[in-house]
């Protein structure tokens, strides 16, 4: 029988999912009696430096691969590298010569758009030089804007931290008697899925989000002022929810706005953030106490409250990959939604050349008419994403999670 | 028997160990037998107006005492509110006049400086009108800078929310190969606890933060660049923690400083916060991607990743104020560190008077000599308080928090 040798690579912004598609990929090929495991450090970027791992010793036992499953971040490290168009560039012969060298089979891209990218025209560079290397893509995003699948892995995750978060902020917000607002300015430059999912922190005894604003749709600042005014009629205290996207009906990002835009002593532009806009805004008219919070780059990272319906799927969807790469070449693996009550998906492949460079956003018919919340059909369809608690290991007070030491080399 | 009432208040700032003192108390005053629990809403200024409800009635049963233990911010809402220095303000006489309405005996009042305040004024008004009152202040605070205990309530939680978000953060910002500085913006003005909390996030696998900046001691910015320059000869990606409140040697905070106070177009001054002025200053110097990150109120109400040491302490603080109401008036139940490892601590009281008002900071030999981390003993002061993880319910996905509608009348 001949070899059988894979490479996994990673690729793009980081996710909490990330890796538990890689301990699925990883699991599933050890099973499969893969000769070779790689993994590409720093993705295929890296590859082209001969950096790369033997993942079947690095990930020994179960013990490893549950680390792996809930450690955030990417344990191969990324790369931000998009291959050229034309497939006479010199890099494809490089990259295939690399392949012919460890004798892969399989080679499996877990990544966003880029990524998705990088596996269509490796594929397309396969199709052309007969070579039998089948080329699989995993998808990841927190953003959730990847074409021909339900929802991306480490959406569900990212979904969980913001609606959290927001449950927590408004509890935080509610001490006082006294006229507050408090905006929120969560991810997502050009899709507001992420920014949707803070409606799934209100509850019997909290209503914050009062206002939801994503960029699907123009953002109007006199309408927004009349928003706030007329939650100011029945409460004290304004929450709302904002996607650092938004952008005025010319389609200009809020925080590009010339009237907002700060400069230090030297003369350099500082982009403050939609949020930090929007607390001028909101001071200005309103004369209260204003604050905004970035939930920054802990909504891609927060392991430690990570959905374990989305880690699960993750690792299935990686496993699967495995599956597929027997008679597949050129595809993304997808989850497919069977039914919401209960909840039940199940994997397939799409064209990958059909995702690549594409966005998902939000229909427009799952935004409320007055553009300031969501519909009851976005709320069920983000509900299920984010049902379920990951078993974090704790060490010393912190969560525990794997060596990525060899990262820093 | 003559009856005994009592009526507890929560004031300043919010933590995730205030309501699981108040849950201490009330649990405690229950087993004691005490004719009614009443609870300010908004502390004593809501009191003043006629705010205050039936504790007994509201916190039922053990499912009640778990979820009140276990939710973030202040379940009798909070003010900010001074009483006045001169005893023949006739406030007191208000206040005291409705502590007889309501035949109270005993009253806690869970805060920080400004809440021992009041404890002290009331307690010596009392002494002064020949009034049975005891009074009690409970310690609260996540910036841990009340004198006379060996920590305070809520900081352990906060710190362990700081160190493991700074782990995450660090393994978001492993996954490039390129030069990087993330700067970390933690909470306190003027103690710098909860930044030295940073350093617990180290394990065998990760370094960060690389460099810890703290307010005891003076912020120099030719050091500090070359602080990183240092460790940019071992490594690529270099993390940074930093207190809101660092000054220069002339005590003015970083943000104040006019090169880099930022103005809108209305002209208006944007307090752009710390981590964003060295954001400029990075940038200046190093040229590569710089980002800056504020914890921001995250770090006092995110329940979800509380310390199991530092609530329960809390609740036992708040039982023994119980216990110390019958013979003691115009003290703070104090926590004393009985031992380190294993880590043992007990309750004690010490004199109110003798803490308002002040502040307790890292003593400076606890700092290094370079200014720019922690020392060993710092650190083992810290770690038994963040060890352990709360038992926090998910409902639909989220925290399950108790009911504080009542906060929005």
């Amino acid at each position: 029988m001949n070899k059988r040798n894979c490479i996994i690579g990673q690729s793009g912004g980081p996710t909490v999912a990330i890796n538990a598609s890689l301990a699925g990929i990883i699991q599933q090929a050890k099973k499969d009696g893969y000769d070779h495991i790689y993994g590409m450090i720093n993705g295929i970027k890296g590859l082209l430096e001969n950096t790369y791992m033997d993942l079947e010793e690095a990930v020994k036992n179960d013990d490893d691969l549950h680390d792996l499953k809930t450690s955030p971040a990417m344990y191969l490290g990324s790369c931000r590298y998009k291959l050229p168009d034309q497939s006479d560039d010199p890099v494809f012969e490089q990259l295939f010569h690399k392949f012919e060298e460890l004798q892969i089979t399989d080679f499996f891209y877990i990544g966003g758009n880029d990524s998705m990218d990088t596996v269509a025209k490796l594929s397309e560079y396969a199709k052309i030089m007969n070579s039998d290397i089948h080329f699989i893509g995993i998808p990841k995003t927190i953003d959730n804007d990847l074409m021909g699948t339900d929802h991306t892995p480490g959406y569900g995750s990212a979904a969980k931290y913001v609606a959290s978060s927001m449950l927590e902020i408004a509890y935080d917000s509610s001490i006082y008697k006294l006229k507050s607002i408090t905006i929120v300015e969560i991810m997502g430059r050009n899709a507001g899925w992420l920014t949707a999912a803070s409606a799934l922190a209100r509850t019997a005894y909290s209503d914050a989000p009062d206002l939801i604003y994503l960029p699907e749709v123009p953002f109007d600042q006199e309408q927004f002022l009349d928003d706030i005014a007329k939650v100011f009629e029945k409460k004290r205290s304004v929450i709302i929810a904002v996607s650092e996207g938004i952008k005025n009906k010319d389609g200009d990002y809020l925080d590009q706005d010339s009237r907002y835009v700060k400069k230090d002593a030297f003369g350099h532009i500082l982009h403050s953030g939609t949020g930090k806009v929007l607390e001028t805004i909101c001071f200005k008219r309103f004369k209260c106490k204003v604050r905004s919070i970035e939930l920054n780059v802990l909504q891609r990272c927060a392991m430690h409250i990570a959905s374990e319906t989305d880690i699960e799927e993750s690792f299935m969807i990686g496993s699967k990959a495995v599956h597929y790469a027997k008679d597949h070449s050129g595809v993304m693996v997808v989850i497919k939604r069977l039914s919401n009550d209960p909840y039940q998906s199940e994997a397939a492949v799409a064209d990958v050349s059909q995702i690549a460079n594409l966005e998902h956003k939000i229909p427009v018919n799952w935004i409320n008419d007055a553009h300031n919340d969501i519909t009851k059909e976005l709320y069920d369809y983000i509900y299920p994403l984010i049902q379920g608690e990951v078993n974090v290991r704790y060490h010393n007070g912190i969560p525990s999670y794997i060596n990525i030491r060899h990262l820093e080399k």
